[in-house]
């Protein structure tokens, strides 16, 4: 065996890591829960001899590891102030963990390393412009120009999420209204199903809310013809075109790929966004850029992503 | 003297050209009007005759030609569909000019050029992003990302203008209603001065549609302290803001450009952009990106910018 990486995904629950060779395969895995870890440099610790003894067994050396995490600073190799780990203030994570690996270490924000596993190892290989779409608890978003990601002056580019689409629209965590995450995540989506349900049907609303539902029972609905269902994915995807093909006026991707959970969604959420989209777009790139569903299977994609990052640098 | 460039600005009404060295000094310049040119071969064929003679007057020699135009596709070195232009369809103006030359040729469109001529003569030098907006007929725009010009899979890439602000809002020639240009552009801000006259004083809006005053007319009627020529300073200055603010999850750009008559304004179109923009930033950009004037006057923009282009070419 030769050189591997070590791939790290930092979540608000739980941290996975794995081994990954320069192909995508990733040759094992371990996980840990975050809230065990009070202190980062402790982390390291563990992933390391984790690390070093699976390298190990099948004789292969450690040239690098790849970080994604939320709030995580590529320019700085820092996470900052993440609301959802239990670091907190300004953590220098690439440094502990250069510290204790004495290797490379390379560090983003989790939609971002995501995008480049989708470079490397998924639907978008050799393209040079795309836009990377997570539909999850947020949007998340990693913008890929001229082969590379878009960090812009401070890392902090490419928080497609946080467009305002509805100014005084709902509120939005980070303090401002209408932001697109807003509508377009699986939180997002369930409240759209009850303002929907709300207008259409008063009583059942009233009822509903004693057990609300979450966006894995929506689809369940959905699939099974619920016509508010259906509607709150239509609105969904209305207003994630709307917002995709403004996006296409600032960097003009070759495709753009929808990736998480309201993504496996399928027709139901992929085709009312491409129809709006087409409907809202400038006319010199319309029927001209796909929408399509992100190569990265769900349980890999955060652990490859983790891994790209890391063997985009050492390239 | 040493190596120059020929520096082209292509306009529905003149064409302006002239001889840049590789400071930025503009030597001598020209223009023709660009109806009398049924041929873009004799338009190539003229600049030459002019260039080459100039050149020699000055014992200097011709390394390449920069083009900036309407509809220019900066891959291609076409001009496509320009519907201000006498040349109609596709025009491989990049290869009429190439032929003439001798020497290398690049052409792309105009807000582009711009930027960089900001990028290598303005207020960006030394900037790797930043974002740059030309406030004219229309609205234009020149993303910079990594220190070089945003092109996007098909060079069509930088269309700020026709982000959709307004759903069901004005109509805009693309066809397609409430782009940010129809807001935000001098027609734009006109448009808004007659929408806030009919709301305040429907007689004086009445009488006023006699003679339609245009937005350098209401520039001064907003200097001597007009009420409805300031709102509509105002009420473009919250649009632009709020475009800005979400141009700025894209590509996070150090600072933001205005250039073109309405930037003109000063204080009366920065006060309320700067207002709004701040008051819509996501929290981690706020305070952080300032909102400036570009740094080239009015007159030389154009060819410095087509200067620019052909001296990032050939570096």
């Amino acid at each position: 065996m030769g050189n591997i990486v070590v791939a790290i995904d930092i979540g608000g629950t739980g941290v996975k890591f794995g081994l990954v060779d320069r192909t995508g395969k990733i040759l094992t895995t371990s996980k840990v829960k975050t809230a065990e870890y009070h202190e980062p440099e402790k982390l390291a610790a563990d992933i390391f001899t984790w690390a070093d003894a699976e390298a190990k067994k099948i004789n292969a050396s450690i040239t690098g590891v790849g970080i994604g995490t939320p709030n995580g600073n590529y320019f700085k190799g820092t996470i900052d102030f993440a609301p959802n780990l239990p670091w907190k203030g300004v953590i220098p994570l690439k440094k502990l963990f250069e510290k204790k690996f004495g290797v490379h270490v390379a560090l983003t924000n989790d939609a971002k390393a995501a995008a480049l596993g989708e470079l490397y190892f998924g639907n978008a290989k050799g393209m040079k412009d795309f836009l990377f779409i997570t539909l999850g608890t947020g949007l998340g978003s990693g913008i890929v120009v001229n082969g590379a990601i878009v960090y812009g002056y401070d890392s902090l580019a490419g928080e497609v999420g946080h467009v305002i689409m509805m100014p005084n629209g709902r509120q939005c965590p980070c303090g401002r209204k209408g932001c697109l995450e807003q509508y377009v995540s699986a939180p997002g989506i369930v409240k759209t199903y009850y303002e929907v349900l709300r207008t259409k049907n008063l009583d059942e609303f009233r009822t509903s809310l004693g057990g609300m539902i979450d966006s894995e029972v929506l689809y369940k609905k959905a699939e099974s013809g619920d016509a508010t269902a259906l509607e709150a994915f239509e609105k969904t995807g209305e207003m994630l075109g709307l917002a995709l093909s403004n996006s296409v006026c600032y960097t003009r991707p070759e495709k753009i790929f929808l990736f998480g959970g309201l993504a496996q969604a399928g027709d139901l959420i992929f085709k009312p966004t491409i129809k709006s989209f087409e409907e809202n777009l400038l006319p010199i790139y319309k029927n001209k850029i796909p929408i399509l569903p992100s190569g990265l299977h769900e349980s890999e994609a955060a652990i490859l992503g983790s891994a790209s990052l890391i063997w985009n640098e050492l390239n």
